[in-house]
């Protein structure tokens, strides 16, 4: 079995790894960020195993990154939201749409635009506004929007309206 | 067998993964930012099965992430360096240091602490220098250092001199 601690380490990167260095969860996290929050919506979006997307949002409830919400009584449903523990991982999520955006480059441009919520700009790597030039440092202050690459597929074309 | 793709993912964050979100390879990546680049240091200090770490290695080297280069001719031994690629990669070891720090915080301290290259200020999540207030955008502008919660096997303790 695969582990998923790192217990000779005395580091920060290990910690947070310990959390969310699992496959897969990740981009679970990313879809609810983009407003997928229900259980069948991930695991369409994903095309994962059933079992394996709920031992990832169970041990993500479990770690305090999301929590669960009952949205329908009958039948009984559950979608899951970030915490406040959990938003705070949007710099990780961007770092890495940015180095993929950068170095693996998708056909049709970034899947994922980063934008100003402000003034809807888009926000450079560096988190300097093209439009209005302000630096947008709190992630409170992004937005996320389909880029020229998305596909069909995309988590935004495809979350419920909050 | 527990695949490293996600081939239904038109995704910038899932390419990312693709590359770096295998088990160990980012406290592999973090060591080599911390300067400890060679074979036997890496494995001592991450305490991996040499397979893993040697698999690692390459797939990050046929990845250009990393380039291997000679340091003995007799034994012919090699050390790993950060390409141009490898070193953007900065910002998501620092995203993940951050979350760690602040959710998963070690007993000590901090083990490792980010600083202003220029001035030696603490540089904070938002990347704003305590010491000078400067905006730390590149990641060239930051170094790290010994933290408080530091352990004996850290790497900034075990790196060989440049």
């Amino acid at each position: 079995m695969l582990g998923n601690d790192y217990s000779g380490q005395q580091c920060s990167v290990a910690r947070s790894l310990e959390v969310i260095g699992e496959r897969w969860t990740l981009l679970i996290i990313r879809n609810i960020f983009m407003g997928l929050r229900r259980f069948d919506e991930i695991q369409a979006n994903l095309g994962i195993a059933r079992n394996v997307l709920q031992a990832r949002l169970e041990r993500l409830v479990d770690a305090g990154v999301l929590e669960k919400r009952q949205y329908s009584e009958r039948p009984p449903r559950f979608e899951y939201r970030l915490t406040p523990q959990g938003r705070d991982l949007s710099p990780v999520i961007t770092t890495l749409v940015r180095w993929g955006d950068e170095h693996r480059p998708a056909p049709g441009g970034p899947p994922t635009l980063v934008l100003h919520r402000d003034c809807g700009g888009e926000v450079s790597r560096d988190n300097v506004c093209a439009t209005c030039g302000a630096h947008v440092l709190d992630p409170g202050g992004i937005v996320t929007a389909l880029g020229p690459g998305a596909s069909e597929n995309h988590p935004l074309r495809k979350r419920t309206p909050a």
